[in-house]
């Protein structure tokens, strides 16, 4: 199941497709000024990330579920060679024609089926080659957008919204890397991890009713964000925050992870087979619970997120908590109707666990001729995450954005807030 | 994973509880006299169904999802001993105290994990000395009922319910152990299987709108089919009858089980991995396809409904059909309002798969004191089927009942109907 | 790799073909007389084992090594059938054709794979239906016996010996089977188990040279039990009788389970692995060590041989004892020249593990021609025991007898004697 | 058991550990001035033939079985610091603390048992840095050496001779990371590789008798290859080369990969598991049979020692060849005594897999004090072989030297040499 999943992060990030305005034009277009320098941007960004890694840093594949930095790199220029370069310019203007079946995520489901976990062993191309390509399509993106290109414009807002997702894997990855390394060496001094919260967390209460359900049509979107529909909701009440590091350590103390009655079933059976004692990167010392983090080994911050748990677990405190998690429709109903200020990190620091088996909203129909694969063969066996990150980058969220994982992963940068039905 | 979930069949049977009706007495609470006579009639079925076997029949167990026909016998009887003979007669009147340990699903969750897949190893006691069980517990249940004794009363549609659910299991686990033998036995010639179904599938429309969701409160029923809420659906249609054999041989001979674009990422690793070429129990012979049935090896039924699908099949074929399953709350929705006769088959042959993940309806509570575990334990990785099969005993099912299995699994009598958007 | 041992039990045993005496007959054969009584006394010692066994108790297999008893009374009068009754009196006498498919070794190469995990399913036919089978071959063979047929003849001595091998399995199937259920049941008060040893064991020393190893020719023997040969032995000393319970309490107590230093690699990874911490069948209660036999469960008698201990549980108690395991040469050399009376138990109690791997001996050549498969393909990865055990039908073994088993087996009755260089 | 074994490969080479000569001196003591030579020449080896490596091709790990580079350079330094360098000048002469833990082999034994396969997590430290290391460890001991240091020019050789043994690792290891890379990069144009043969082989007769075995007690060698011994021979042939890729093609176009009749029980189980159909690294294209090699891709010549080949496959072959394999006693002898010239090819190109089970020597006893653990405990599950190859480091090899490797195992540059019974 495990190997399974893994083999479809990619696969599902290249699926992800617009879904389209009223006019019938991809949503959230862009002209062609604005776009190089967006363009420009969100590119640099990647390249700025890949700044602290050596070559075999950019290498090695900690795992399955996890690719290596060069491959984000790559893969993510591939994208912009494969969809609108190649189609433009012709065959002959790739970088390299093996790069297309190095970089390609599609290989896997086309040939080989263990290149996945194999990616790791690309010691060649180098990361210094790697940094070639992606000069070579930036140039040619560059010259395209320049010149007001439709296609590069039509397919602009996708291949950066797809690398913006390899910009939050990129770093999810390296953690895991560098997590496994006894060294515990430090990614960046200053790189993203949750901030501390303040204060105790409040109930906010929300009116049950029919509410407006999926992202603005106008906007860019993936599909499995629309359309546009009514879920009937239930009075509820939303925590002001998310739960803090101090909340968790409460949990452990009262022995959440050895008592089965707060589990799922599927849950337990994981949590025993794994071994889980505390989130993922955390290790006790003799002086108390630490935590591997981009900046390296630090204490646990008890006013903290906590952050890099698996469903299984948040469902579990959230049941010895008193609470439950929200449903995706209650977060996002809250996440567009909450008087401002009431709800605290809504897209700051840790992405939240939801109750809500990833599946078609009412109407979803997957398009023809997507870029990828039909987005629904995603829709089994993941539960949703709402909001975003400190990992995320900037203005990628939004409040209809579903982001899911199979109930397992504790890699990403996962967190909960608590719901209850209104007593 | 197929092992943890084969490992809460039981418990999560033995977890249903009823819900509770305005009056404070469990829903669905009988009289003394008529009392008697549903226990012997509940009761004799079971023994009735075991009547064809041999000693070793009944103690196989032929996977770890399954459990051996002396399993069943034994521990439905031991439900009664543990909740009412041994509370009122004292543990004294048990009638061996080591089958409490023998035949109680919680002694999995309590001591050896590896209980549950070794209970076919259990050669002793023997198929008679089971039946000697059961008539002593019949014995003392007997005179408690006929006294009109409160806690019997109490937990008798319980019971009987639990009773149920283990004989449609007892019909499956036979099936598949049956089918693993090269003679390829027959259970009984006029055994329960899928019957043929007349005619071309019309489309039936339902209006969208609010729709009362769940289980009369004053009628028997378990926790997790309440409480009665309203849910937004919009228009639909449902297929009138379910998905016959004939149509699943287009959908093999069209490549359905090769081709992943009608797959779920997940359930299309699973066809793979276990080399899926058409339903469970099928197998190819000069003479065209056969499957295994509790009549014996027959030829495959083009007019039967097609049955002992996963999950993974029913939404693939449906997507290759150009349909889809229905949410569970359409569902139940059609179930509640179709005009008479215009749905066929609802409760008759096979469990109808559909695209809802099993969780928690709005309000749902688990009850203190329940009988068993929290139900909501299984809330997690089970896909719901509505409606009943062949195997199902009479009487058993309602349309609010809420069914549940992973969606890899195939050993159910298993179906499904389709259903589309209204264009 | 288990799995792939377990596959080949059986296999190995048809494999085992007589080697031929200086006449150019098979060693061994019988005049038509004694023939007639001596596969009378050895099939009747086959179903007097089964005396004690329900249906359920002779149709259940614990674990793929294991097969089931009804496996082993129906083999055993199937390879009558197909060695000699077949042939001699055509395929219209076959008792069931569907028998030849279900009960012949052979099958598992021929076609499915998983077939031997699966004999456990075979519900039907019945033990009765099997006794019946067992009815029919012995008939025909009692007839051809007695007309002196030649091919009955030719066969006899090497049916049997399958057969008293399968009558030591089936001893060792069954107890493996009663010692996975919780009600320890007794196959029979008085059956086989290893007998206590008396007093200190002595050191018993053997000049080195050439030494003469191989079974007489002339003999009945297996092909893997010559060519005679000599070895040339160092001076060496051989206890005087098998470790006993009382020694292997004291290995357990000094840490010998948790100490890799006395283990060979693999050794202590299976250990590991398997948290090997007693012999198995041991379980400790607050009584002390107890063990399940074949007479249920008793405490452990610290007189008695150690038995069901793998080759790397031997091997490392042999080596915290500060001696080893003795070749199979020296034990073979020891057996054949000891003084009288100098070496107690060498075929009474428990198999003895040598520290050889079982292989072909100088100038031993595959037959052509044999009766089932070529007996060397199992000379890879097994280790040779010597001697026999309580559960060895008398007279079956003999100085030049090669067992031998997967190191890691502990399920037959294995134990170890002590040998050292002579200093 | 493939992970239990990978988990000793460095152990037993670090077990291993010279025998002691006549003197009571460790057997090949260099005097001070040769042993600054030799120790500069072995120790400038390794860092050439890291050469060709990026700081990523040194830092990954392609399988449990095989190590890092950046280990490989590491850890042989580890060696002389901890057993030389540390005990003569201190702790504080360290490098870095956190070396010891890091690249000591031991590690595994004692903490993390899963640190052996996570070796190719250590992105940092860089291959820069280990440089830096082997130049700190070689300036000390080029020091120690100079002074005549005892301590030094005792462990000189067994230091060396450990170095040389990672070096063949290095070459195998780097061999199986190129060789899981699409675009199959060359390691170096002129690297080491089995080289043509010419003409027929021809059979060399040897006579039986008592034949020496085990290296000469003066010269360095291994614990395990002594005591010298007799053993009892009789007549055989051994082929005059090799066999080649030519030979082999023969044995795949007679279906040898499909024909359970010519292999071991257990090699055909993991031929059929692991699918072989030809030595590891070839792959066929349009253009016939091609291989990887550490010159990168190419046509598989005819005339080259097969090589890359498991046990099961030689030993399969040998059947299918109307032979079999030499046991390492025959190979020992033949090379001691065959007339100059007769055989060819002993330690050029292939190590030689004999028929041999790796086990003690007659009078072998584990010496106390051992540098690293007793050898003795890789003394079961592995296969003798003999010889050498072309990854090997000249001068390392000897008659009495003894290779072992589990018999499934085929990234080492392995292959066979035929023998035969004296008909």
């Amino acid at each position: 199941m495990a190997h399974d999943i893994s083999e479809t992060i990619e696969d599902r990030i290249q699926a992800l497709r617009p879904g389209r305005g009223e006019t019938g034009e991809p949503a959230g277009s862009l002209k062609a000024g604005s776009a190089v320098d967006r363009f420009a941007r969100v590119r640099g960004r990647t390249v700025a990330l890949a700044a602290p890694l050596s070559d075999a840093d950019a290498t090695v594949q900690s795992m399955p579920d996890a690719s290596p930095a060069k491959w984000h790199l790559a893969h993510t220029s591939w994208f912009f060679e494969a969809f609108v370069i190649a189609p433009e310019r012709g065959e002959a203007a790739r970088f390299d024609a093996d790069y297309a079946f190095l970089f390609n995520s599609y290989y896997d489901a086309v040939g080989d089926r263990h290149a996945r976990p194999h990616r790791g062993m690309l010691t060649r191309p180098t990361l210094e080659a790697v940094f070639d390509y992606r000069r070579h399509v930036d140039r040619h993106m560059h010259a395209l957008l320049s010149d007001g290109n439709a296609r590069a414009l039509a397919m602009l807002e996708l291949g950066l919204a797809h690398e913006e997702q390899h910009q939050e894997l990129f770093l999810t990855d390296i953690l895991h890397l560098f997590a496994q390394n006894p060294l515990k060496p430090v990614y960046a001094a200053d790189a993203p991890q949750p901030q501390p919260v303040a204060g105790e967390a409040q109930w906010v209460a929300f009116e049950g009713g029919l509410a407006a359900i999926g992202s603005d049509p106008d906007g860019f979107h993936y599909d499995c964000e629309g359309p546009v529909h009514e879920a009937r909701l239930y009075p509820f009440e939303l925590a002001s925050r998310v739960v803090t590091n101090r909340e968790w350590l409460e949990f452990i103390a009262d022995g959440g992870y050895a008592r089965p009655a707060f589990w799922m079933s599927d849950g337990f059976a994981q949590c025993q087979a794994e071994g889980w004692q505390a989130p993922l990167y955390w290790f006790s010392t003799p002086d108390g619970w630490h935590t591997m983090t981009l900046r390296g080994a630090q204490p646990v911050d008890p006013d903290a997120p906590v952050c890099h748990v698996s469903h299984y677990e948040a469902d579990a405190f959230a049941r010895w908590a008193g609470g439950r998690l929200p449903t995706e429709q209650e977060w996002e109903h809250a996440a567009r109707t909450a008087k401002p200020g009431a709800l605290h990190g809504l897209y700051t620091d840790v992405w939240e666990w939801t109750s809500s088996a990833f599946a078609a909203y009412p109407g979803y129909c997957p398009p023809d001729g997507a870029i990828g694969e039909y987005n629904g063969k995603f829709m089994s066996g993941t539960m949703v995450l709402r909001g975003a990150s400190c990992a995320t980058a900037e203005g990628h969220a939004r409040p209809g954005y579903r982001n899911f994982f199979h109930p397992a992963k504790r890699w990403q940068f996962t967190g909960l807030r608590l719901a209850r039905d209104t007593r």
